[in-house]
C-alpha cells in the first residue's frame, strides 16, 4: 500500500513554519506497514491543491492531507473539496453540537465563524475534534482515499490518537516495510561503506542500506520491502546480524530510538543520575534529557550559566582561572562539572562551554570551539571538540557529543 | 518569478528527519523576492526524482534540490542527473584538490569513496563544498535552473552564504511579493476574522490576508504579489495602516521575527536583565531566550530545578508550600521567579512549574496545568493556564505564554 502526505498553506511555502506533520504522519503509517512515496506542500491555490489530488488519486491509496480547514476566508480546502468531488457543503447538526460542548468547555461563546466549521462536504465522512473546531474528513477518488485534517499539530495527534490509528487496521495492507537500525560512532560515512562494500555488493534487490551521518554518528538503515506473508523469504534478520558482526566497533545501540532515548534507558538500567551545568548551550542539553517522559527518574536539575558571574557564583568556578584560561576551557568545564554533581546531588554531570556564534569567536578559539566536562562526584574528565556550523546547529551537535560522552561512559562502566 | 524545492531522501519519508532545509530555502527566496510555488518530497528512487524535475522544468523558473549526494550507494543523485541530461560523470581536478585541503583540515586521510565526489555531471556548473565533500551543482532544463545541493543543513547554509545569495541576484526577478506581518494576542483566529469582515471584503485581489493562529497568538500576514515596477499601484503599506487600526488593542508588535526576538529587542532597549526557574521546561526556556546571538548582554543564566529538592536547596521554596499546594502551584512558582532574581542577579526572572506530560496529571491538576511566575526583584506576578496539547507541545506553549508574560510588562514599564 502506497501513500502521499499532502500539505496545504502559503504559511509553509514562505518559510514561516516547521512542517513537523509529515514527520508525524511518516512514523505513523511506516508502523502501521505504510509505505509513503512522496510528500508535497502547496499554497492555499485551488488550481495547485486540485493539481495534487488528481495526481495522487491515480498513484497511491491514501492520502494525508492538512491544513486550509480554518474558518477564515484564507482557508479554500473545503469549497476546493466541492469542486474536485462534485459536491456541496451542508450543515451536520452533530458537528454543531460538539463546536458548542467544546466552546462551553473553554468558557467562551461560539461565533457564528467558528460554528460554520459545522458546515462540510455532503459526500465527506467527518470525524468531530477534540481539540479544536475544524473536523476531519474522509472523501475517496480513485483508489485513493483521502483524510482531510486541520494543520495544528496537537488536532492531527487528537485525530491519530482517536481515530486514525484504528481506522488504518481496517485497510487489507498489501506491502510490508522492515526498518532494522544501527546508530555508530567513530567512523565517518564513507569509512563505513568502505568497509560493507562486499556486504552491499551481496544485498538482494528488495533490501537497501542507507546512511544517515550526523557529525559524531552515522546512523545506518537496512530496509527490507517485501509482499505480506513473503517475509519468511527475505533474510532481513540474518543480514542484519552479520552487519552488526561487521561494525562491532563502532556499534553504540540498535533500533530507532534517540541518543537522548538511549541514554534514558542506560540511566534508569543502572539507577543513576545526571544534571548538567550548561554555558553556551543555555539549557538545551537539560531540555533534550528531558524531553523523554519519565526523566524525573534520573535528572534532578541544572545550572545555566550563561554569565560569568552564574559560574564564580553558583558553579564555584575559580575566579583566576576564568581570568587565564577563558569561560572556554577545559579547567573551568572541570569545575562545572564537579560542582553540578556536587550542588545538583546527581552521580554524573555534564558541563558545557563553548563559543556557539556567529559572534564571539577568536584565532585561537573560533567559533564552534566547544568544552566538555564529566564528573561522577570522584573523578572528572574533559575533551574539547571543534565544531563547524551555524549557532543552532553547533548547540544541537553539543548536546548530542555531550550526552555521547555519558553514553560511552556508562556502558563501559557496565 | 518562481520556485521550487525538491528533497531526495528516504528518511524524510519515513519521518526519520525533520524538514528543515525547505524552511532555510523558504525565507532565502523569499527575501530574494522569489514566489515558491511547491514543495516536494521524494524517496531515492529514479523514477521518483526524474518525474518531479521533468514536472518542475515545465512549472518553474528555478528549483533547489538537495539530498542524495552521499558517497555511498543509497544516494543516486549523480546518476540520476546524467540519465534526465544525457550527460556522463567527469574527473574534475579542482574538486579533488579542494577534497584533499578539506581532509587535510580535519586531520584525516581521504579514501577512494570520498574523493569520487570529484566525479560530476560534465554539464553541470561545480562549487565546492567548504563544510563537506560533495559539490553543488547547477544545471539548467527548459526555463529552470537546478540547483543540487547536499543535503546536511551547515553544508547548505554555508553554499547560500558563500554563492547562491549572491547568484539570485543575477536573475531578472520579474514578479515581486511584499509580506507585512502583525503578532496579535488576546482574540481567537474567528474573533479576529469578524472583526475584520468589512477589511478582507474591500481588498484588490493581488493582496491576501493570511492567519496562524498558535494557541496564545495569532500572527497575522498581509501579502501582496504584483509585477516588478507596479509595487506603487498597490495600497499594501495604506492597508496594513488600517489593518493596525482595526486591531491596535491585540496588537503585540509588528514585523516577521519571533516572540523571543521581539523580547530580547525590548529588553537591550531597556537594558534589563532576565533569567529563568524553570521545572517542566527544564532550560526549553532559557534555551529559546539564547536562540538570539548577543543574548548574553540580557540573560544571566538559570536554574532548572526538576527534583523538588532542587527547588528547596538553590530556589528556596518552602517545604510546606511543596507539600500543602504541590510543585505546581502558585506559591511555589511566585518563590521560585523571587529567588531566581535574586540568585541569578537580575531583573526580572521568569518561572514555570506544570505537568507536561503524559503522566503526572491528576483530577484536579490535569496534564498541561502550568504555573507561570514573574519577579522584578520587588514584586511577582502569578498566573496558573491549562495547555491542551502534547508533551513536546505543552513545553513549547508554556516558554511562549513565559514569553509573553514578560514582554507584555515590559512594554507596559514604557
Amino acid at each position: 500500500m502506497k501513500a502521499a502526505l499532502l500539505t496545504i498553506g502559503d504559511e509553509l511555502l514562505i518559510g514561516q513554519v516547521l512542517d513537523t506533520n509529515s514527520v508525524y504522519f511518516s512514523k505513523l503509517l511506516n508502523e502501521a506497514g505504510c509505505f509513503v512515496q512522496e510528500k508535497r506542500v502547496v499554497g492555499d491555490v485551488e488550481s495547485e491543491i486540485t493539481e495534487a489530488i488528481e495526481c495522487y488519486a491515480k498513484k497511491v491509496d491514501l492520502c494525508f492531507v492538512t491544513g486550509g480547514l480554518g474558518p477564515t476566508n484564507d482557508d479554500i480546502t473545503k469549497d476546493t473539496i466541492c469542486k474536485i468531488w462534485s459536491d456541496e457543503l451542508i450543515w451536520r447538526p452533530e458537528i454543531e453540537q460538539e463546536l458548542r460542548r467544546w466552546f462551553l468547555k473553554k468558557g467562551k461563546q461560539p461565533n457564528p465563524m467558528s460554528l460554520a466549521q459545522a458546515n462540510v462536504p455532503s459526500k465527506a465522512q467527518y470525524i468531530v475534534n477534540q481539540l479544536g473546531t475544524a473536523p476531519a474528513l474522509i472523501l475517496k477518488k480513485g483508489h485513493c482515499h483521502f483524510v482531510f485534517m486541520p494543520g495544528v499539530p496537537a488536532e492531527v495527534h487528537g485525530f491519530c490518537n482517536s481515530f486514525f490509528k484504528t481506522w488504518l487496521n481496517d485497510f487489507e495492507i498489501k506491502q510490508n516495510v522492515v526498518h532494522k537500525h544501527l546508530y555508530t560512532t567513530g567512523l565517518s560515512e564513507s569509512a563505513i561503506a568502505k568497509r560493507l562494500m562486499d556486504f552491499e555488493a551481496k544485498l538482494p534487490k528488495e533490501i537497501s542500506l542507507a546512511y544517515l551521518p550526523d557529525y559524531i554518528t552515522v546512523r545506518l538503515r537496512l530496509t527490507a520491502l517485501f509482499d505480506s506473508g513473503k517475509e519468511a523469504n527475505l533474510p532481513i534478520e540474518q543480514l542484519f546480524q552479520e552487519l552488526k558482526t561487521e561494525l562491532k566497533d563502532i556499534i553504540l545501540f540498535e533500533g530507532e530510538h534517540s541518543l537522548a532515548q538511549e541514554l534514558a534507558n542506560e540511566l534508569v538500567a543502572q539507577n543513576k543520575t545526571v544534571s548538567t551545568a550548561e554555558s553556551c548551550t543555555s539549557g538545551a542539553l537539560a531540555s533534550v534529557l528531558t524531553s523523554i517522559s519519565g526523566s524525573s527518574q534520573y535528572f534532578y536539575g541544572a545550572v545555566v550559566a550563561y554569565d560569568n558571574k552564574i559560574k564564580e557564583k553558583l558553579l564555584k568556578v575559580d575566579r583566576n582561572d576564568l581570568d587565564t584560561f577563558g569561560a572556554v576551557s577545559l579547567p573551568v568545564v572541570e569545575q562545572m562539572a564537579k560542582s553540578a554533581s556536587r550542588v545538583l546531588e546527581t552521580d554524573y554531570a555534564l558541563s558545557i562551554s563553548g563559543i556557539a556564534g556567529p559572534t564571539g569567536g577568536s584565532e585561537r578559539k573560533p567559533v564552534g570551539t566547544t568544552c566538555f566536562g564529566l564528573s561522577d562526584g570522584t573523578n572528572v574528565w574533559s575533551k574539547q571538540v571543534q565544531f563547524f556550523s551555524n549557532r543552532k546547529e553547533n548547540i544541537r551537535q553539543a548536546c548530542n557529543f555531550a550526552m555521547l560522552m555519558l553514553l560511552q561512559t556508562l556502558k563501559q562502566n557496565k
